[in-house]
């Protein structure tokens, strides 16, 4: 935690090595082998294993040990870098997100089932280098599971297991309706406003109740059963608090499905940026030639990302005012989304591992973001990852004054050991 | 001509103080009194007057001696302040706009009715200065009509009044939705988009056919005459070419109109500008926690800038979503639609002077944009100004290659002493 694997900047690009050979020699002190600092086109990447036990499942442990940014530094109370413990609570730049537990499957290694490690130094710019190196070394990472450690509990009394997260999929849209902005009192009347009828585009796309209007997008979404329905409505309700959290007059989005619901299993449609015409003080009376969006969508199972983005580009441009030239490039970054199927054994064994610590059973929760390893390595090496990690939702990840638990990091040492054990079987 | 009197560029200003100084000297050489550089806030004002004329009207001509930037300069053929007559044109900037036409009532002045100048050095900028200075010198100012050189005619054969131009007024919708911008993923599903409620807001000012559907938006528009929409459509249809050269896949606008319909009498609203959240490069799943947009609209007769302000907000605010909070800014700049009684006294004099200069009566056409000078005159000195100028529409104002014909310019001083002649009755 003192070295300042900030992946974002590149005036850390030695820490981020730095953190990385930490890594790797925390392994080695552990017994793991082949332990290796692998360079990609991005930060590197920290492999090892322990290959010795035959007939038994091999786990690869998943996680990452670059952190984000610590500014505002003003608003930290001790320094990010110069971690320290006050009330039972680390305090310090990474301890939540994720370098404690990082730490844990490395503590809890036991010489009983075959493991692998994968901890890359990327996911806090998206993971960038992550595929092809996952794609480059198939043999070497090859499992029969995956295990996520860059996860967390519901409370501090209430284990959770996170088994579902939301793909995407986007695209630009660009409007055009004359070679340069006019003036609109010369031309006003005669020439079409780019960003009027981009406004008309993106009205189309969301009834005001929040429904999304793309024709066919709700098509593939897999509705939950009447059990998950009644699962998700059982879990305490924080939507209030939600909303004063961020500040907002009233939580919105489609109708018919809760807060949670609406985050969880739904999709969604968001304007990520739009801008056309003049933004400057004062006014500017011209008629802006061109208009520009960024959407992008949140997919549930079964939407397919290319799929969504195809019916979005017809939809847009299908409704296109025909005096303007309306023109949809799809984005590249796309992610499938992930539920890990409910009967999988690791989860059960994550369950029961996550019981014998706090005396209840998990929950199972979702997540409305995406993280890039569980799209990555069930594309690409065939396995679902399941969610194993200790921190909790309040301990300001990505924020100032970070902090992690001691407790949440010794019942997750427990409870590590617990599923290692649980998986040898 | 060789004084590059830049209004908008400040390292310029010392040469619109010179532009200021030649046209007093030229006033002066010319016999009229009490020739006066006077300062203003901004640029300075010329005035002078010769009154020696009892019982015989007093008018008043209006014009402007700075002059639009001259970039780019690579694309003029000759340099833009060192005039040169090629083929029976001049070239340079300001010789179309307006420094030829300023020249021609001076030029024309004789002893034979009661006149004033006001010439300004601000008129590219939108003339700032020149109301503060109108209100503070009614008196000095006090005449029976104005007369406006800053205008042109509607061909080389065909004279043209301008009797008519569209008013405007504007302001500017914010949306909030959070605090701050968040995490698509995360919140997606939960946290309104600000940009999307912005969206809905704009699509609901206007139709899909560009009917503005603001409640009571056209209620005080004066419809024209069946005679005034014929000679509407008596005039040369140059729709096509319009087309062609703002580049536009199609015209657009109001239906039920011709596009000069559209453009002289009939009222629009513009979003001049809008933008919320992300506008790099790539992508950046935010939700837009704000967004925004300028509109102004262009105003007919009998239209009040502040009645359709007034509707305009309510209408916003009525529709706005109710998951965010949305503010509207009505704009300080705002100006009367303009259009000179067609029986007013100047108008069939100048109508004379034209036709004893080119042998036919002139059209009566409108502009959609506005001349501040003649609101100005109108709201304080209470006088209805005249257009009298002798420019053309394809002299390259505003652009490289400005030029003037010098046929227009001696018609321009035969047809300004008539007018004199006609007016001193």
């Amino acid at each position: 935690m003192r070295i300042p694997s900030v992946s974002t900047d590149p005036a850390h690009k030695a820490d981020v090595a730095a953190a990385a050979e930490w890594v790797a020699a925390r392994m080695r002190a552990a017994g793991i082998e082949h332990v290796a600092v692998m360079p990609t086109a991005g930060h590197p990447i920290v492999y090892g294993d322990w290959l010795h036990a035959p007939g038994k499942p091999t786990v690869l442990f998943y996680g990452h040990f670059d952190v984000q940014p610590p500014d505002p530094l003003d608003l930290w109370t001790s320094p990010p870098f110069e971690p320290m413990e006050r009330d039972g609570r680390i305090y310090g730049r990474g301890c939540s997100d994720m370098k404690g537990n990082l730490l844990l499957p490395i503590v809890a290694f036991e010489r009983q089932l075959n493991v692998r490690f994968l901890y890359e130094g990327e996911e806090e710019i998206g993971s960038p280098s992550l595929g092809p190196f996952v794609q480059g070394h198939r043999e070497l990472l090859a499992c029969d599971m995956a295990i996520n450690a860059d996860s967390g509990q519901f409370s501090e009394d209430q284990p959770a297991l996170l088994v579902g997260l939301r793909g995407n999929t986007g695209l630009q849209v660009d409007v055009r309706s004359a070679a340069t902005d006019t003036h609109s009192g010369l031309l006003g009347g005669l020439v079409a406003n780019a960003a009027q009828a981009l406004a008309h585009i993106l009205a189309g796309l969301k009834g005001p109740d929040g429904r999304i209007l793309v024709e066919g997008f709700y098509e593939d979404v897999r509705m939950p059963s009447r059990e998950e329905r009644a699962a998700m409505a059982a879990l305490p309700d924080d939507s209030e608090e939600l909303r004063r959290a961020v500040g907002a007059k009233a939580l919105a989005g489609e109708p018919g499905f809760t807060p949670r619901e609406r985050n969880w299993i739904r999709p969604t449609l968001d304007i990520n940026g739009m801008w056309g015409g003049y933004q400057g003080a004062g006014g500017k009376t011209v008629i802006p030639a061109e208009a520009h969006a960024k959407i992008t969508c949140r997919l549930v199972p079964d939407q397919k990302p290319a799929v969504i983005a195809a019916l979005l580009r017809d939809h847009i441009l299908r409704h296109a005012p025909p005096e303007v030239e309306v023109t949809v490039h799809v984005g590249a970054g796309r992610s499938e989304p992930y539920l890990v199927p409910l009967d999988h054994p690791g989860l059960a064994a994550a369950a029961r591992a996550l019981k014998s610590v706090y005396g209840r059973d998990p929950y199972h929760t979702r997540m409305g973001a995406t993280v890039p390893a569980t799209s990555i390595l069930r594309q690409d090496l065939g396995v679902w990852t399941i969610p194993f990690g200790f921190s909790l939702g309040d301990e300001n990840a990505h924020a100032p004054n970070e902090f992690v638990r001691v407790s949440s990091m010794l019942r997750g040492e427990q409870a590590f050991k617990a599923l290692l054990k649980e998986l040898a079987g």
